[in-house]
């Protein structure tokens, strides 16, 4: 179904809200309605946790105490988004039926515990909790603006169920086919060959552990997205089937390791993520500022869609390795820089800080002292009062002449291939410097999947595509022979989709053409090594890996310095068809990517801004306006040049040319298109 | 039974003797008691590792090769502590009853092997050791001065028979009220709420890992202690039913994180403890010095008695990462450091080095070579003589006017409890931080739990005391209130005994009062990080953590220099009735404690030194005399100025208004009260 | 049977073969040959990895595809050393009897995966591999020039069958004595006395881990070891009952921890090693070159005779934290090193670069590319030219006048006995810092075991030979006694071959005579400590280990000069009968080995060149020609100079006095005798 926020008549603001642990507090939850009400919050998600209270026994049901709190929460105009409550399982369940439970790496079967960790390939976990699920869509759907599926999906299980569904998974990649499958995994190396079925067995730590088959670590990883998304399928289903018109959303968690977010992002309306930015840290706010924007703009990108902020912090974390508070103007700051990549809502876990249990001491909007009021409470009304003042920007879409691929698929493979630096191939940091590059000038970025559709882009960045499937190859092809540019670098094209190297030398197939190269030899280099590379009459330090190449068609303008591979290419640039290719054969430290982004987005006319250290820009449009967000990244006041008129949405007032940010300071202003 | 050390007419001095080793060499046998005389011991501690050889099959007891040893020390005038053999279970017990071996936090049973290891709650272990010894008590309770109760009580066990004593003991602790445990473990979040005893299970790696439950992982240590003392209750049972009067010990190991020696203290007639300070390391021996200093007033706190220094090397360790050499003096220094600080003897592990197992290369007056003679033998007997000339220190007292709490409880709380510096919350380092400020002005200090009767002293020390019962706050509360000085620190009170936090603001209940503020928000410093805190118009270095306070009645004497907060107090004191409280609000480097304890010192006046760097002071008193240890952990010689004249008490020389130390040196002073 | 590389008429140059890959790939197979020939390849190893392809299920055997490869092979002049294929199980194997898969360390059975991990003790797996090498041996002897057997032996297995066999091995080894065995494990200690034979279990993480008991670890090492063998020579018995003349080899690893080669040496025909240096690093390449330098004499001291290099890599390594390029020169540096320590081979792992799997990345002749040409095809290709060039130096012998005992037992004692440094007490690398003396002189050195015949040598050098027994101690003496020098270090002689302590002082037994001194205490050193040493009038830094030592006999010529044992013996020199021992109390960083070195050298006529800086020579002779390997490991030009004229052996130049090296460069010289 197609989700509007413009339905919700402005922003989200507000919780995850778990009232399971104040039942026995009844003045408690009945403050929480007054004091949401002066925070400016008019949205909390309920029912993440709440399974063993409303199931307290094997099918007896207890409403009682939700009912009470949905119809207070309706009464005074609070929205509900309900969760699903898969994400933890009562004891019970665990008890009577240990299939739920989880087998490790190490195939042992856990006991009950923690939470998100039962098994995706359960039928009897299946049948419970979506029972349960559409129960609660009976009893609850006219009363709800959207659905959350469980919380964070994550995880994988070992168990003898999993086994079989992985087979079956295979047996139909493959068509039942095992001689297509040995190939696949290459399982002639090392006397691996499969000849049944059933010596298939996921990767675990006492056989085949990651790393070693890596055909086998693929498709594993591949099933496990889809079992996951099977099993989110049928708790979507569950509620679906009572009313199909409340939107369904799932809470994603950024550029995460485990799951292929391009695969499941197909099977929810609303995208929504958890995002829990490292302010104030060692690293510098403008590393996390990026760094976040980047992960905004992949939740964004998974459906080119405005996106939901579900989960952030009101004030610090508890789990980091240090749990620092932000300072004035980061709470704002870090919210709106959420809005300015496309959320339309600003949610915070958790409403009211437990007294015990693992996160007590996470930021939450109501602390324990249980007082309105105070730095952080402040700063959340404060907020609420902001997304009131700007409602219209909710909905507003995001328009991007800049894509920036980053594959799930790619991470894993790379990460698990044997090779290079086994320490850290740094994939996802070299797309965030790539994706740097256009935050400092104020691009909008798209980021998205090597499969999607590129026609609307001027420019793809394709950082370390290591594995790409002949299907990407194609579409990458397509997207420069009809006049797309694309900047790939050192390590692109090594492998298909399951890690199976092409043959005829690097990149794979037409990308050869593409970039007017073969990629030979690749040099991985110590920590205390370095080159650089002669770019413009300028050297550039470069670090990590060089790869050596012989250039076809492609034109050279950058040359290693230093080493044996003196004098040979280090950037080159290919005409293809319509469109042109860059190739970046090392990694430098950012100066390299600097002077030659600087070049193409010029080549490209992709409009951009000439912005002090640590302030970026973002835009969201509607037909009739054209939104801009000037950040701050920097502990202090800054000038920003900005050509033309502009009015300050939240107050009216009105800059020309120039603006003034102070420390932390996000200014949302308005220009007519 | 009340234990005087008197009764032994002087110290002991002595060791481990382990004659097990040797059965198959008589002639070390026989040379070994005219070594002991030697080197001036008069007390071995055997049958720690006997039980295999004192029954070698189930049933079958062979006593005579232990008949021999003990009537050979009996004649030659070495007295006996005669250990519990429990520490190191025999093979044929693991074998046929494999319930003695423990489950470990991956729920695996372990095979026979190490020691210290079996099941505290095995029925079968009890009877089989208690059987044993009974039989030992009744063989040579005429001859032993006292019972080492097994060896180093630690460790914890998951199997079936701990959980079901777990359940049971919680079903006392909580009344058969499952409502009131699932209050206490705050059950609510994640779903976790208990609908039957049996559902509960301890933290175990593969369910509820520690840090997740913090309620349950507060019970589960509780209940560590409670089995641990359980199982060495009915070891003392055993032994006390032949002979009540022989005392009984069971050494303990410092601030020690496993158990709850505050608990335990109550069942040993005599504290004693195993030291092994790491001397000449890259900290330096004034870190040591005073480090081994906080754990021997421990152990004197634990009943504010004398005490057993049970085990220490004549040499070096084998077991730590750089196993260093004593360098001259420092045997000296270290073993008297202990009869400084009251013990009544210097015991070492082991009188020989064995040829073979895993502690052969760990220090033993007899060396491999088996020769009564070389440095470290010398050491040894020399401290022997000494300490037959100081035998009349034997039994004094301590006064301290000063208590400093370390909680092992707290430590469980706050280390368990996610949040703040997640790496390392430093309870322990910041307890001995503040009793350095004690040390090294030669003023004795009593360290001890927050239950204790506080009525004695005229400052109480209270370091991070993150968890607090509300016995334990009125216990302060009420010290307080009748004319006594505390100071504390950031994260007081903010959680109670199982971990629950404070409703209404840190510190909790009526802390809020003695201390007149409210610590609203606390920030997490990463290591790079610091600010500066101005007090008596000086700066100080702070870092870690800064707490903000919102001051109610007490005065701001130091203030945050940098960061958004800035001119907030870090700093304060507050008049609470007829006492005082100081607060400080952040972790400083040692110079602001040091200017603050100055301060506070002299305001209660507490008599104190003015010492060179490396100094130490210690005394102890009977009702005629007050003996001083004068102590130099520096490796050069020092000018100590004492007002008035003093003996020698090893060689009757007069010092008067100063002495000299050498490098390392210990002196013992004797004035006339 | 007495292997003779003259049989093969010049050098082996080749590579693992793993055609199994490349099955559905026809053209591929096809074109292999012709590039081998292009490569100047003679050799592969081939059925590493088979056995899954040739026995696909149980009982049904699959030769056809093997029939071709080896036909093709032979008709086209490749040599075939060819593989018992035990490396790796087929997946039917493990399926059916579980019994193959190893347990580990925690007890848990291993489900099938990886390689190199089948059970030593399986009867199953013995009898279906032995079957397999028959059926082998009956089909190829006629074809092949060697038994490759299995591939890097390795690991170990905890199972019951293992359990069984370890126990009979122990029985055999104590004669039925349980009172022998309990006292060479010193049972004693922590009542860890046997009373029965099924008591005993192998070190296991769930019980007696490593490091606790000495005695038994090192006799479950011995039986790893003695398993394994046990296991390769029913493999060879299988292979050599069909034709006895092929002869057998295994490919070692080094100076590898887990086995003991000194043993294994002797049931196989020809020593063989998988050479993997790390060039380029950040620990720069004269260390690694002196590094690998001593592994390979380590190979050949191992028989004294010439060895093969089984496998290298022709350019990078996939495993590696940092996979690097070889630089120019470097190729043929690295695999003539091999040749100038006494290799008759070149050989590669692998061929081809497989598509895919875990070394699908690791350097081969062949790249992804599939083409014969580029960098590192033409560094192959002119290397097998070169051995092509210099065949005449094939099967010809090393003379060393030097000997350095490198024990893997004295490995297993050292590491595994708890004291001095537990983190790193180094013990290969002392090994290899005094190999370093001697290869910056160019001076020949077997690495050799303590039991070997040492008459022929003038120099022995024993680092930190911790572990001697009895046997190894008088073979030590009888060399002295008859005029030998031997150099030995701190911690010699502590205990003997079961870790027991030796009685009456270090070194034990007659050493004590031979270096006329005795080691009383030995102090261990933290990274920020050091001392210094005065030698021959100067000062040279020592580090980690000081020992304090009592002359005897032995003249001091080195002393400490700071901390307490300022002025005591540092450096000893005994005369003992006709022979000299030279004793180095403490761990010096290079200098003061430097000078003594020097000294010795001299002292005893042994031949020496005066090198640049990263410059060795090793020489191998025949009865006619001695032929210098003249090699330099720095990226820069060298001169060198060499008195005498001498021929180039690959084109015949003749240089007089003085040679000039390019970076990298190695230079094959003769002179005739």
């Amino acid at each position: 179904m197609e989700y509007n926020m413009k339905l919700y008549e402005g922003f989200l603001h507000g919780a995850d809200y778990n009232p399971e642990q104040w039942l026995s507090y009844p003045e408690i939850l009945q403050q929480d309605i007054e004091y949401m009400k002066k925070a400016h919050c008019n949205v909390v998600s309920i029912g993440i946790f709440s399974w063993s209270f409303l199931e307290p026994e094997e099918g007896k049901y207890n409403f009682e105490y939700f009912d009470k709190i949905v119809n207070d929460l309706w009464e005074n105009n609070i929205k509900i988004i309900l969760a699903t409550p898969s994400g933890a399982k009562p004891r019970w369940l665990a008890e009577k039926y240990p299939e739920v439970l989880r087998v490790d790496k190490n195939k042992v079967r856990q006991i009950y515990g923690f939470r998100h960790n039962h098994c995706y390939s359960s039928p009897v976990y299946r049948s419970k909790i979506t029972k349960l699920n559409k129960m609660l869509a009976e009893r609850y759907s006219d009363k709800i603006i959207m659905w959350h599926i469980s919380n964070e999906y994550s995880g994988e299980c070992h168990c003898d169920l999993c086994q079989r569904a992985f087979r079956e998974y295979l047996k139909t990649k493959y068509n039942n086919n095992l001689e297509s499958l040995n190939h696949a995994w290459w399982t002639g190396f090392w006397s691996h060959n499969i000849t049944d079925w059933e010596q298939i067995h996921s990767p675990v730590n006492i056989g085949e552990p990651d790393g070693i088959m890596t055909g086998l670590y693929m498709d594993w990883k591949d099933f496990v997205t889809y079992q996951t998304t099977d099993f989110m399928k049928a708790e979507i289903e569950a509620v679906k089937s009572v009313n199909e018109n409340i939107p369904v959303t799932a809470n994603f968690m950024g550029p995460y390791q485990p799951l292929d977010y391009h695969y499941m992002k197909d099977f929810v309306d609303v995208i929504s993520w958890d995002s829990y930015p490292t302010w104030h840290s060692d690293r510098g706010d403008v590393y996390e500022g990026h760094t976040i924007a980047f992960a905004h703009d992949l939740h964004r990108g998974l459906k080119r869609k405005p996106f939901l902020l579900m989960e952030s912090t009101p004030s610090l974390t508890n789990w980091l390795p240090y749990n620092k508070l932000k300072k004035p103007g980061m709470h704002r700051l870090s919210s709106l820089q959420a809005v300015a990549h496309g959320s339309d809502s600003v949610q915070y876990f958790q409403w009211r800080k437990g007294r015990g249990g693992n996160e007590k001491f996470h930021g939450a909007v109501i602390d324990h002292n249980n007082k309105p009021e105070g730095r952080v409470f402040d700063d959340v009304k404060n907020l609420g009062i902001t997304l009131e003042k700007i409602k219209e920007i909710a909905g507003t879409e995001t328009k991007s002449q800049v894509a920036l691929v980053y594959e799930f698929r790619n991470r894993w493979a790379i990460d698990n291939s044997s090779g290079f630096n086994n320490a850290d191939k740094k994939y996802k940091r070299t797309c965030i410097n790539h994706y740097l590059q256009f935050w400092k000038r104020g691009i909008n970025v798209d980021v998205i999947g090597a499969d999607y559709d590129l026609s609307d882009y001027k420019v793809v960045v394709l950082p370390m595509l290591y594995s790409l499937s002949e299907k990407q190859i194609d579409n990458i092809e397509k997207f420069v022979a009809n006049g797309g540019t694309v900047v790939a670098t050192y390590m692109t094209g090594y492998a298909n989709e399951t890690d199976l190297c092409y043959m005829g030398g690097f990149p794979g197939g037409k990308l050869k053409d593409v970039f007017g190269l073969c990629a030979d030899e690749i040099d991985t280099l110590y920590e205390t090594d370095f080159n650089f590379v002669k770019l413009n009459n300028k050297s550039f330090k470069v670090v990590d890996y060089c790869e050596l190449i012989t250039p076809l068609t492609a034109e050279v303008t950058g040359k290693y310095e230093m080493d044996f591979y003196k004098g040979k290419p280090a950037v080159l640039k290919n005409s293809y068809n319509k469109g042109k290719a860059y190739y970046i054969a090392c990694r430098d430290t950012g100066e390299l990517l600097n002077e030659l982004y600087e070049e193409i987005i010029k080549e490209c006319n992709i409009k951009y801004h000439i912005l002090p250290y640590g302030i970026s820009i973002h835009t969201r449009e509607d037909d009739f306006n054209n939104y801009l967000f000037v950040e701050n990244y920097t502990e202090k006041e800054q000038k920003v040049s900005l050509k033309g008129k502009y009015i300050d949405v939240e107050n009216d007032n009105i800059y020309t040319d120039e603006i003034n940010l102070d420390a932390y300071e996000i200014k949302i202003l308005k220009s007519t298109i």
